[in-house]
Formats: C-alpha cells, structure tokens, sequence
C-alpha cells in the first residue's frame, strides 16, 4: 500500500516525489517511457531558475531525476491505464502488469503542443523549429523568425517576439483568426508584424538549423519561402489526460483538469500537477512548483484523515 | 522609463527579472539589503528541484543571482518607499533617493515568519531552529523535535514531523487553540506527538546545534527542558506588504496580496509574486515560479496595451 502515486515522470511528477518521499510517505511514481517529460527534448533550458549555464533538458532532467529518487521515492516504467475505486480512501492504479493500491494520487501526466506533421519538423526540432516562445524565443534575438497559428498563444508569441527579433512572420492557415479582436489589433499595428492569411507551412528546411519555412497559399496555390531562423508553432496543446476523464474529474473544455489553489481535483484525494492541469503558464518552474504544492497538500490531506 | 519594476530580490523577484529581461523587458529590480530574501539565511537547501547536492542558500541563491542579471535586467540596491499613480498606464516608485517610471510592476517583497525573540532563537536559527517544516523536518529523522504554536500551520508541522521523527513536542502558550478542530483530534489522536498547553518556550540551548528547549509552565510557572534537535516556530509569518496596502491592494484579512491565477492583483499592471501573496505553499520553487507567471502576465498585459 503506498500513501501517495504519481502518475507522470516529467518535472513536476518529480517535483512531486522529492517532496512527497521527503516528507515521509512512502511513495511511487509511474513513467510510460523515460523521465524528463517535454523538457528531455529540449535543446537549451534557459530559463530554469538557478541553472544560469542553460543545461541540455536532458541534463537539468537528469538532475531532477536524481533529486526525485534521493529520498526514497520508488519508480516503475509502466503505463497507468485505469484508476479503480477513485473516490474511495484506498484507491488502485492499474498497469498492465500490476495493481497498486494507495492513499492518494498525482495526476502529473503532462501535455503534447500539437505538431504540424510536415516535412523538416521533427529533424529541426530544437534546432530553430519549436513550440514554444516563452521558452526559445530569446535565442533568436535580432533574427527573423515565424509562427504558425492564429489563436491568442500565436498572438502573444508574435507580439512578445517581437520585441526583440528582427522581423515576424505570421502565418494562419485562414481569414479567420481565432484570437480575441484586441489581441489581433496589437498584432497588425505592429510594425515588426507581417501577418499572412490562408497560409499554411509546407516544409521545414536547413542544414542542421532552420534556415527556410516553406508556405503555400490555399486561395491561390502559390507556392514561396521565408528566411527565418525560428519557427514557433502554436496550434494548440493537448493534455494527456484520458486517465482524468475516465473517473470523472472535472476539465476545461480543452480537457485539462481543473483544481483548486491547492491542486486538488474535483475528486477527494486526487491532485493533478504541471501541464495536465488549468494553469496560467507552462514551463518547468511551474511544473516543479504545482509538483511541491500537490505534494504537500497530499501530505496534509493524508494526515488529516 | 522601465517596462517592468520588480519590488524585491528573493527567489521571486530574481525569477520575474529572468522571464521579464530574457522576454525583451526594460527591466529593474529594486532590493533592500541583499538579494535572496529569506533562502540566503537557509543554511541547506534540500528541496529546491534540480539541486540534488542540497546547495546552502547562500550558494543558490548567488545561482539564482547570476541567472537574473544574465539577460540584462538592472538592479538597485533602494528601498520602494511609495507608488505614484498605481492606477495609471505609467506608474512611479519612489525611494529615497530615485524616482522610477514604469509600465507594469510586480511586487515581490516577501514575508517574514514572526519570530519569538527569546535567548539563543537566532544563535541557533538554521542549526535546530526552523520556522519551516517542510523546508527543514526532512533533517531530524529519527530524532526528537519541538513545535511552538497552536494554530493550523502548527498542527500540520506535527502531524507532518510524526512522521519520521522519534518524538514530537508541541508548545501552546494557553489552553485554547486557533487550529480548526479535525486537525486538532488528529494532533491529540497521534501517538508520537505530546501536547503541553499553557507552556512558552523561553530559551534554546546548544553547543553549535540545538539541544535543548527550556520552557515554562505559565499557570504554575515550572520550568523545565525538552531534549530536541530541532525546534520549529510556527507563530504566524507576516508578509512585507505596507506598499501595497498603501495603494489599496486587495488583501487578505492577514495582509497577504490577493491575486488570480495569472498573479495579477486588483490594479491594472501591478503583478504579485511570492511569499507575499495569498498562497498555498511557500518554498522556494513555488516563488520562483510565481517570477515566471507574474513576468509572463505582466508582458502580455503590455503587449496588449
């Protein structure tokens, strides 16, 4: 019997366990795949605070990943694939090859940026193609760059480069723009701008970095190319959170879970951590923090019952 | 004129001038003593994610330091004494000496635990005496601790130090108690913690480490010691927040900044981050990623002026 399981592995399924084993319960995390999460994919991680020498994501995971099991948190490799008896004090966490009974969860199962699916994006990722500007953004100071997508996170990834890259190329794949009108405003005031309508990216080209995004015109089929060093894709962000909606707990109406300000869910016992949930911004200190702080209310939940 | 003020330089205040500054952001940090806040005066930092070899918090802090002045923020070593115009698209805080424009400000200014002013508390302040569990319980495993105090925080730093500590001594000043009543049954229901009422701890004692909590009876004025590691003060913590207040903040009935999820208060362009806003957790990570939101936020409200 544990008294708490996490389900993810990335920075805030870490998180979690630090300060879940640290504070004395006995403690499992779950991972599908490889610890890290979205950041082990990460060329540079600039902005982790503390971590001034920008670490490969694959570094500043590994520390992480040492950090989480220094206390005596235990890990499995295995994907969770049912949650049974959710809202009972003992809950189970079923594995294809095993059932784990426990007092409480973290949901910190983390979210996908929607990919393009065209040719060049997965070869140049990290390498100039990327899905997000809050986090990269900044390595293309005084260079040109694009983004692809017209909701408000393409917006604010437009407006925020440009501040401080040469040019931005937008490119949305219609007339119509899903961003709220001030937003979309402050975009074609901006002088930095270039805003190009029925528009989709076609091709992702360079030699080991971006160099050229090529584009097609689906009014008019013309087809042509930008010069740019960065491409920013923001079509969306998916939450892996099948598991979450499976017993019930309540999701925005893109699907991620919603809590309150301690991170508990809308079932007793359940908290949910990082990207996975309704959150203001997702970056690794956030999930690192929403990992300590689900943790912690966990632990307060337990020894409250 | 500045994009963004940030009022503060502890673990939030340093993390808003990384994501404000790497964002593009003319940004200045304005700091009363020394930059670090209240992690300068943690002797190690054990939980902070990613610095697995519980770093002192000198050193981290210095980390945090380097990593905030990387990306060309400013910073000044002045007291924020007043905010003119707090409602205005341009906003100016006043130190004693300087008069600064700005457009957004994030107020960071932290909070202090209150302390008991007794013989030997600051002697001993980081080598056995703590005024934070979670931060520092993990240290006295197997051995026995003291809590002073009587209210929820308190009773949660027992339940939560029963955990792995031998011995639990919890010291309440009188017979009545502010911690809600479940929490209360659950502190006398657990084995490991002894509750004494009408008891004040009047000095610690050590050779370098805490050994002993001298304390006395105050209906019956006995005195006497209890062998502990550790001691843990959990009296209240009170958030530095007379500049906000004189603004008009919205404020908890406790003085801490109220804020939405994106940490933005009650005025148009004033963010609060940190220990000093209305919270559910306050570590370091947990501040350090109120920098990010609060910078993030405060750069978007702009973008979108």
């Amino acid at each position: 019997m544990y008294d708490i399981i996490i389900i993810g592995g990335g920075a805030a399924g870490m998180s979690a366990a630090i300060y879940a084993s640290r504070g004395g319960m006995k403690t499992l995390m779950l991972e599908k795949t490889a610890c890290g999460g979205q950041a082990v994919r990460t060329y540079e991680v600039d902005n982790y605070p503390g971590f001034f020498n920008a670490p490969t994501g694959e570094e500043l995971s590994a520390a992480f990943e040492k950090h989480a099991m220094k206390f005596g948190a235990e890990r499995v490799f295995e994907t969770a694939r049912e949650i049974k008896n959710p809202a009972s004090p003992v809950k189970t966490v079923v594995t294809r090859k095993n059932a784990y009974d426990t007092r409480a969860i973290i949901i910190a199962s983390g979210a996908e940026p929607r990919h393009l699916g065209i040719p060049g994006e997965n070869e140049l990722a990290g390498a100039g193609v990327s899905y997000c500007a809050t986090c990269d953004g900044a390595f293309f100071r005084d260079k040109d760059a694009v983004v692809i997508g017209g909701g408000n996170t393409a917006c604010e990834d437009a407006l925020y480069l440009s501040g401080f890259c040469k040019n931005v190329y937008m490119l949305n794949r219609s007339k119509r723009f899903k961003a709220q009108k001030t937003l979309l405003d402050k975009v074609f005031a901006d002088k930095r701008i270039t805003v190009y309508t029925d528009m989709i990216a076609e091709r992702f080209e360079g030699n080991g970095k971006l160099e050229r995004v090529y584009a097609k015109n689906t009014e008019t089929s013309a087809r042509g190319f930008i010069n740019a060093s960065a491409a920013f894709i923001a079509i969306g962000i998916t939450p892996d959170t099948g598991l979450a909606k499976q017993i019930g707990l309540e999701t925005c109406e893109r699907g991620f879970i919603k809590t309150d300000m301690y991170l508990k869910t809308s079932i007793d016992g359940i908290y949910a951590a990082g990207d996975a949930r309704v959150s203001p911004l997702r970056q690794i200190v956030t999930a690192a923090a929403d990992g300590a702080v689900a943790a912690n209310s966990a632990i307060n939940y337990l020894n409250n019952r």
